[in-house]
């Protein structure tokens, strides 16, 4: 059993990658490292983990680390991971980063959409994009991840395919995106008290969601040129769930069923993506609680776009299912290890 | 007071006309037609309405409506109002229909997307389209009115002043719905039954919706073009609420600062459209049970792309609290008259 | 028209008041004031007031309320009111108080469930327990209204017919609550985070709830004998309503029936009361954004007990449709004055 | 492998027994048996199941199903289970019924209660009811197991202990049940399609639910003297979960803690269940997706009453899991094989 460390370890993410790692038949958490609840059981600040997790969170500890696990998981918010990452890249650990911090290839760029300082460049060259379909080679032989933003997973997954194989013109692609709550964090706010979150679609941070720049870098170096999208999001009154609706120009003549073809070529090794049939489109329940991507395509003959939708779960494929599903193929495992569970339904 | 009738009596657009016009000082509701429900009282089916109205339904009895309504409300499914008001239209009647069977001034479009036989041409010239704030004269001199479907309300008032100041390009127009599941109707079918719907985006009808024809058509209407648009429509896990976000690509050069008093100036005489300010974006719930349009704005530099999003009631602004809006106009009173409610918060 | 100050102008309650008196006939909100929120316009925290209530809020000023208003509500957390009505109820003013302050009899036993001070006895002995069906003649004459707490309205109203006709006995009485979760107010928490409280139920405040000693009271003022009762609160997610279930042990031999008439008998006169028919249970659905109290009576034989089931929504019959109803009352007005809508169904 | 066939393919019980078996080390799903969607791949029916079960339903053979799977689940609703066990119950087969059809020893009571015959005698007595945690060594040896209703796996697991030990009286005992809609099937009907369950709570069939007579039995049967209780039902707007809340008389003097002790003695071999800490409660998203049951406790001493609330996932626990947990112990294996999952939070 390898042994991982969560940094950052009362997050949704870090709780999801508990409960995904949970029967891993390779892999264990044995420390969860928070500043501010050191000391303290999760099951005291979680009640579900009762019985299951007794682990009591530590300070983090860099010297200890190398020593006492393989792997290590942060789950922080941004601006955290960029000065951790540093500390323990030339230690003898495999780190997955689930946070912004390390996919932006510009420090200037970070800035700019994340009103912080970047991580040193050399870390941020170190790491690789874990989508794990697209990058699969660099990330099986990667030592540091950066795992991907979860509007960027659902919107690349679903663009890249047709955006490389040049069915679509770069220019004015839309993305508009829905997400249940559980995207915004754990903190509470007013937006996401219940009573003014039920029922009730918003549209939020519009221009100016820092998963924009992520999108467009990894659009960006798919066809080896400036790529400018829209990316909207919408908070959607539920908990879990994300999908994209993605619009693009087409600029061939080209069916439905076609793309659909091109598509599960694309993706025909890939476990996790599932390619709808002609006509259906993807439910965000239909993942729940799973590591699917569902992709279901329409070419709009009548304007001549190509709509893509790309459903998720923003916690697992989003978040902890894909850090896991990297961090197998890091280690030579199949990809799907300890992730092949049937989403939970209804 | 002037007598209203509703036929089709017990759908969901037909009990909001019952909530909305229940305190209107110069309207009332004296006959519920519905041939399936014939001889039940109202309040056996909805137990909300208890106390208030017990009002038995009836059959549709042409000649006596004549006497006895001076309105006429047809809240039926699609294919019905097509047989009806060819029998009414020479009555001294005023008749509003809530469905789409007279919006469409092409029979054959209305063939095509609703797979039945349309209304008699004579009929679909004689019905003045409803959107009020962009027919506001029409509306005040007809004497049939074909209400505007929900998304068409929604997309055209977030779309028309752009398009007709001439702000964006006709071509490539995206309009990305969301809607409440009420806006599916009363029947319960696998997809509203509630195990499946709740926690739950899902995308429907895509490429296909009998909305997508409307919103051409008087897009189509306002620049004397004809106008292609695309219109996604998503079914959202709350009751109530519809928006939706419109994409176009800007033909000038101008600031999210500019555009929100054009849009204020196009608006200024309307007291239902509320056009938020920069950097405020619509909620759903903040228009909840009233008749309002809240309308958020945003330049996208970026991609020289303008973002509108425009969040209405669904059942209200979309559907019953429009047709008495139009109602009210037809009959020379104020337009809010019975209407001017606070939106239910939370 | 009368002119009402509100204090408190940003809880759930307060903007409560603000959207059933906005049409109201003979009473106008004309000051909303709130200390915290002095100078802010009231529509810039909730969009939805956007050209509905300019109101600009403004600090307290004793002195200047009497000449400005003839009522002032008061929509404060517990513990705000006890300090503020001791300087109003000399005045000229009419006072409505939504908060727990003034509803106990007893100081300690105040002091015992709110953990504070309770107000001056002279300041309680003058308020009138606002229960509008149970108290009427004593609201209608009332200058101070204790405005009753959301789970005591559904529990006595429920309870106090069979109570006071000795059906039930008064020992052992159990009251299961169920709120929707605008009943926890407006401030964010980790328990009322939309991603932690979806999907949920929870029980909550067990045996400590402050509207234990409140219910109590009343039931024992009603047979004038001590009686204790349990009363349990769960957390639903849902943003309104509220329905407590209501187990009593019966002490005669009698039938569902022939209760449901004797409660019919009881609320006779009383337009917000609705008892259903034998069979039908209540639905917080059906009366939703309105002030009924909806009743539904089963004899549950093969144990001698009484179920009685009262659905109210928490906002209004629960707070503020209850303290306009008292109002109406309390100035000589029809009780459904201003109140008299259609809940919001679906 | 052992290999299993679930008849009544299509119900959510049926998809449930499917996710949780994905991953069983011991026991794998190859026959999934539906009349009415024979020929059907279940995928096409579930579209979550896509990539993971390919599994084609087929018609009930008997003959075929001894020779070919070990166990056989039975998901179909009442009155079914009763006609298919006699033919199954002498064949080397493992029977595990989740439906009500052999959960009560009196045909006549199952009559009255369910509106049909019931199921042979002698099928009956052969039936061990599944409770695991309270009939385990019976479970063990059986080689047909009743599978518990999920109300009554709730009230029992929660009273059983304090009424078996004494604590209270079996007089008066009031079982309050919420629960989420995936409780009442996968058949729409107007009272959970979504815009009329959402935002709602609605009790039902109070006072003839058929768990009643299930719970009456098996808390009879613990004291070997009749036992006569309340169980309602409440329909609660979440897809699952499900809690009840117990009250009893106490008939000693006794603390919390101290009923929390015995409680964590009786069931402190039992892996599912989880005796929470003085002062917590039951959430019933802390167990969502796992075969938890948590138990909250409470003596009141004001009334001298004990309450209990009692959570579990109504799929799961309520059904499946448990269903999962006895085919485990009666192949001799440990009872969490399989389903030792952390519940899915949030």
């Amino acid at each position: 059993m390898r042994k991982a460390a969560i940094i950052g370890g009362t997050g949704y993410g870090a709780i999801e990658l508990i409960r995904l790692l949970h029967n891993h038949p390779k892999l264990e958490v044995t420390k969860a490292i928070s500043h501010s609840q050191s000391g303290e059981v999760l099951s005291s600040i979680y009640p579900h983990l009762e019985k299951l997790h007794e682990i009591k969170m530590v300070d983090l500890d860099i010297k200890s680390l190398e020593a006492e696990v393989d792997i290590v998981f942060i789950a922080t918010p941004a601006g955290v991971a960029k000065t951790i990452v540093p500390d323990l890249q030339d230690l003898d650990l495999q780190i997955v980063d689930l946070s912004g911090d390390l996919r932006l290839s510009s420090r200037d760029v970070y800035k700019e959409w994340y009103g912080k300082e970047a991580a040193p460049q050399e870390t941020i060259n170190q790491a690789v994009y874990g989508l794990t379909e697209i990058y699969k080679e660099e990330v099986q032989s990667a030592k540091i991840i950066s795992n991907p933003g979860c509007f960027p997973t659902s919107a690349l997954l679903g663009t890249i395919p047709a955006l490389e194989k040049e069915l679509i013109s770069p220019k004015g692609i839309v993305i508009d995106g829905k997400t249940g709550i559980s995207g915004a964090g754990r903190t509470p706010t007013g937006t996401t008290h219940f009573p003014e979150a039920n029922d009730n679609v918003l549209p939020y941070k519009i221009g100016r969601h820092q998963h924009i720049p992520e999108v467009e870098q990894y659009l960006s170096k798919t066809i080896d040129e400036q790529v400018t999208t829209i990316l909207t999001t919408h908070l959607i009154p539920m908990t879990r769930g994300l999908i994209c609706t993605i619009y693009a120009e087409l600029n061939q003549d080209i069916t439905t069923k076609e793309v659909i073809e091109l598509y599960e070529t694309y993706y025909k090794e890939d476990k996790f993506i599932r390619v709808l049939n002609e006509g259906e489109f993807p439910a965000t329940k239909a993942v729940q609680g799973s590591n699917f991507c569902d992709i279901g395509i329409w070419v709009d003959k009548r304007s001549d776009q190509l709509i893509i939708a790309a459903a998720i779960d923003n916690l697992v494929k989003g978040a902890a299912g894909q850090a896991i599903q990297n961090t197998n193929l890091m280690n030579g495992w199949e990809e799907d290890l300890g992730l092949a569970a049937v989403p939970m339904y209804p």
